[in-house]
């Protein structure tokens, strides 16, 4: 294969909105998925927007953007800006995205898409009307780039582990156990739109559909809040609601979602979400049982996918635990021998990777804003159940049956030089 | 301690019905207990009891038991069966023993206690009667019996894990994935009552009760069975329900049944039984999370506690793997040394101490009927559920709230001698 | 297949010497292998002995053996004796299994075989002359029959992992960390023979040999003693080599082996014996690694064999974890249902099984005398080389190149009523 | 703490030599390291050497290096290279490194430190010569940096596990299996030294000493080379010494290699590594028990470590697994929330951060050259044994007794801001 010089492809000026964690994670990964994959454009850092003057800049300088903006209207405008890279909290991302959308530029934005379907509704239309023009909108639901998840997907669509019968997940955390964790704006529903919910919830709703390759028709649910005050963080005030007198003011989003559903095919589904589960710090657990087999995941272990293929004789047949790590796994071929594993911040390169690839193919994106209003819709069914004795709750569907693989034909142009 | 000589206690007389599965199981139970454990009374295999004279006596020789009987009302009325022990299918279960109970003797019954809550109740009913005469009844949910949850239980009575926010129990096997396995009676409703549900769902269902120390109130649940006809088993009618042609019957029971809880705190509470999730041969999980800690377990994995306690120091924190084959571990000091591992049929030689002990104490037995009772009204609720789009229904609560432990007073009497 | 009625088959009359902790494994494993297998003689547990009259009585009456002798010589002599089984410390072994032999007893002794080559070849030479009287002498390397490592050493049998390269074995306790721990006849050179060389290395040494299908060619070896004296139990005198002062006497054994080799074939062997690793508690794990594939194993998971197929394609190729509970699976279809897991003490019903179904054959035990010999000489050249600066240390060979299998022919008349 | 600008901070220009496998690496640690750590130099990607023009042009453009040589000479010559980085094959290392320090350069020198004991002491004689002018020279044994294995070395230092006594060591993969692997310069003795023993051994050597903080004593050893023809490399002329006939040349280092060992305290070592072990990939494991306790380890799961604490109540005692992703866990408050796991190309940062803040703060690297001489002289002493019928061989040691800990004193100068 001729190698592309990746000093002389045209470039994608990025401009990312908020650099906290997620945005220190998306500046890693801008900044290594080039020098990592071949690329038919090179990203370029060229600019990162915040409030705060002092902090921008050092963001700036800290995660090697070019510049710096305190106001993201002006990032939007900036002429060596092609892509805008949304990491603020769900609050502002409407409003944000359908700016940079109309304003002509592509659009990454983190998950879940938006705090209300509405949003995610007014976002998903200005991405259609942008598709048209060639550009480009992806939701940042960055675990399908996990390689031991693209690989689960592509067991599933090569059909090795048969029809459907069941996906179970749960995403499991527990910084909020220590029931002085003060009240930060993760835990304010106005600023995050729900709890762990839309925080984990959004991620396994995502990957369930993501690896199923449907939809969720409905949903029975459960929701909880065991810690209902807080301290307030200093220098915010804790609001008309807060009853817990000086310093403490009430939770407003969930701390737990515990929910079942169908998928379209009729497969059972199990969720769980939680922020209160002692030792399990970044527990995403999925199962996938079909009528030919089975996989299973931990995101904790996530070099790791295991596969049971129940056609083998029953005196060898097994789990087998594979380590995705092989050169033919999903973005393996351009990292390290095998066995030497990646961690969580790969995923964010994976994920520049795969949307410069549907830039200059002008492919749609995966996921796209349609797959991310999908996700709201659920999150939002979850909410009308748990609000309505957990009665099942039917989503309704408007993307397409069956979305695009994460590894489908324009990955295949992003091979790299051989490591030897 | 004074070693008390096995061969000169008084005796108990034990009479079987039923000799599949389960009563091989419970005979090997009935022969190791009192070679194990120094116990005050000493069971004897008295009797044996099943329809078919040639099968029942080849049962009684080759499981041990003095006598075969072909009639289950003769083997109670025997004299030398001070217990009766039921292994039948569950539409047998009210019948025999209500009528064991009345006639004096102590019963022990498989799981689930009946297939219809009114049949538990009359059952329950029975056994507070012949309770007031100095009787004992026990169902026989023998997991209770696996050390490493009795040492879960204690564990939660010792408020090591603090309050309870999640308890999650899946019991996953995979024998009905191949689309023709038969139609055996554990697939007909009229003899199981339920499938999935009843045979591994009553299990978890009463974990979750013994392990919280608490009932649950209510459930929200979705039934599937994926799988609706199978062959007949030779020689057996398909009935008037039969649609698929010569040689196939409709399947009466869910295949699968997933559904969430509240405990009486307000825990949630999230169950899957199935036995169509292929690779997973006897995968019993459960996951409980409380304030202070969490504890895990896996039957295919069962001389193994996982529990991690939160107030330790992040940096050195972690789930530890617990070898439960400590000699202060729940029923090990009678066993091998630390590290040599027990099996499946132990928790039926435990389950045979327990109520031998109980007997002997006049002590209630754990479970008891009425623990029995309030699973099924626990079944009961999750088939309301699922036939009213998962709507929240309410389980009656008649049980004490707090179960006596596995491991309580009398336990103490059954040490055994030192083994070096 | 036509049943068999246990109660009617002839008889083998078995008297035990030694009642401790190896006493109690193999009465529980003579009591339960003729009520699970189908066997063509139906063991009865006819005498046990042991020097203390009213110690050996209480054993005889707690695991069910009909008489109790003080004197093993009578024991030997009695006419319902036919198969002598031998748990005494080593020390005893050679005078004990040479007497029965020379009586016209079959014999089962204890590992390690013996404390000496010389006394192993006197007990190989007594169990030949006895060979061609049609008496059969088995040793108890019972991780044999855990049914993992039997059908370990039929997948290599079959080819399935190809040439050997590697074998690597560890077996790690931990009960002598405690310096405190007393100085019983385990740590005393004259009984036991060695230390942790003789109790645990003795086992991977004969588990190397089997699963390999091969001997020992040579060894490298090194010993340590960490902790040099421990405190007398009452009642004994420390004798003349106590340094310690009052109450404490010198260990005269090693805590650790540590010994690398060569199989006949040529492949690397590496081994470890110790008592002194915190936490591992009866922790024997072995992988062998071929051409084609590769094995491992795990005692305190003994119902799991991981099998690695290196034929398969590198995207679905791993580990996979085979749960032996499969009725194809060695000893398996007598027991449980699928994921109904064994435990420790079925090693020695299934060790009590094969024993009788060779003596009912006439056929050659697994393992034999010669095998127990074999291993005897594999631990005296770990002592020369240790006692030589580790230099490489050959292995003298007599034994014949190819063991029997643990599942061979006669295994097949040992089916047992189906488990419904 | 006062925040650097890490713009601001003076320069340390890098000049990379040899840009396969390990330059990537390393480019990829240098890219990074000052994007994630506060560091008192900012590491400036200066030069990249190699002797092919346009594959090391394309080598420059691809990692980022801002100039590209074709002669080390030139590279170690810029005024803006303070820092030469030494990735080439082993037998290049000597005279480069030496020319590095002798034109007043610091230096990092991939490991193995050289292909012989004589190289390895020129090299460390040259840099304490350097050391005097204030160069600092490291060699890259990046495993030390794995986080896991850094809290282990802090936890054995606290005296958490006690007096050491045993060491076990395996370092496993699989990539030589196929016997048509080529025969590429790793497995030319004069390129690469030696074969499982230079490339992996090594890494397990020096993870023994300095997890142990005590060097090596002797070894006893085997070493085997089990395919000893392999098909030449398109281009490569077999040499003198091929017998395969056309195509195939002669492997001339092992495939394997075997020891035992005795650490200076009289601990026991145990050491494997093979490229030969179907299934391992990166198996690089590890287990270390004391008088108090354990720790245990797996690269293939680098994000986990095992601790068993002896002291414990033996009811809740067992090896915990850490989850290395805790704030106060050595170089993670840089990274991500807990439980966002770490992969193997973190360890180059990591060692880039130590490096920068040793050659800040004039101090001594961990590990220096003396310790990689020291990791030779082990090496040599292993060929020598092998050579010696595996008799033990002692190992010279000059190095000082206890290394600096990997998370010393100017590791507290590296905080990086918060990541919210």
């Amino acid at each position: 294969m001729e190698q592309r010089d990746s000093e002389t492809a045209p470039t994608l000026g990025v401009g990312l909105i908020g650099y906290a964690f997620m945005g220190a994670a998306h500046s890693q990964g801008w900044r290594t998925a080039g020098r990592v994959f071949d690329l038919p454009l090179r990203p370029v850092l060229a600019a990162v927007a915040g409030r705060d003057r002092a902090a921008v800049h050092a963001a700036a300088a800290r995660h090697g953007w070019a510049a710096a903006e305190t106001d993201w209207r002006r990032l939007i405008a900036r002429d060596d800006v092609q892509l805008v890279d949304i990491c603020t909290p769900g609050d502002r991302h409407a409003e944000i995205a359908v700016a940079a959308l109309d304003a002509g530029k592509h659009v990454l934005c983190e998950k879940p898409l938006a705090n209300t379907v509405a949003e995610a509704e007014a976002m998903t239309e200005a991405a259609e009307r942008a598709r048209s023009r060639g550009q480009v909108a992806m939701v940042g639901f960055n675990y399908r780039r996990v390689p031991a998840i693209a690989l689960a997907r592509r067991l599933v669509e090569e059909g090795r582990i048969g029809a459907l019968r069941h996906v179970r997940l749960t995403y499991l955390q527990d910084w909020l156990v220590a029931p002085d964790f003060p009240l930060t704006w993760r835990l304010e529903r106005q600023h995050a739109g729900s709890g762990a919910l839309g925080d984990l919830g959004a991620h396994i709703v995502d990957l369930a559909q993501f690896l199923a390759g449907e939809p969720l028709a409905g949903v029975s649910a459960q929701l909880e809040t065991f810690v209902r005050e807080r301290p307030l963080l200093a220098g915010v005030s804790a609001g008309p609601g807060a009853s817990g007198g000086a310093g403490r003011g009430p939770v407003t989003v969930d701390d737990a979602a515990v929910f079942t559903g169908r998928l379209a095919s009729g497969a059972l589904a199990t969720f769980e979400a939680s922020r209160m589960a002692p030792g399990r710090k970044n527990a995403l657990r999925l199962e996938i049982s079909g009528s030919l087999g089975s996989l299973a995941f931990d995101l904790e272990r996530l070099n790791e996918l295991l596969y049971h293929d129940h056609r083998e004789p029953a005196a060898t047949a097994g789990f087998r635990r594979i380590l995705v790590t092989e050169p033919d796994h999903p973005y393996l071929e351009a990292w390290w021998p095998p066995g030497h594993v990646l961690g969580y911040e790969h995923t964010f390169a994976h994920q520049a990777r795969d949307l410069v690839l549907a830039i200059a193919a002008g492919a749609d994106p995966s996921p796209s804003f349609a797959d991310g209003l999908q996700v709201q819709r659920v999150l939002a069914a979850v909410e009308e159940s748990a609000a309505n004795n957990a009665v099942y709750t039917p989503v309704p569907v408007t993307r397409p049956a069956s979305p695009p693989s994460a590894t489908s034909a324009p990955a295949a142009a992003a091979r790299t030089e051989a490591q030897v």
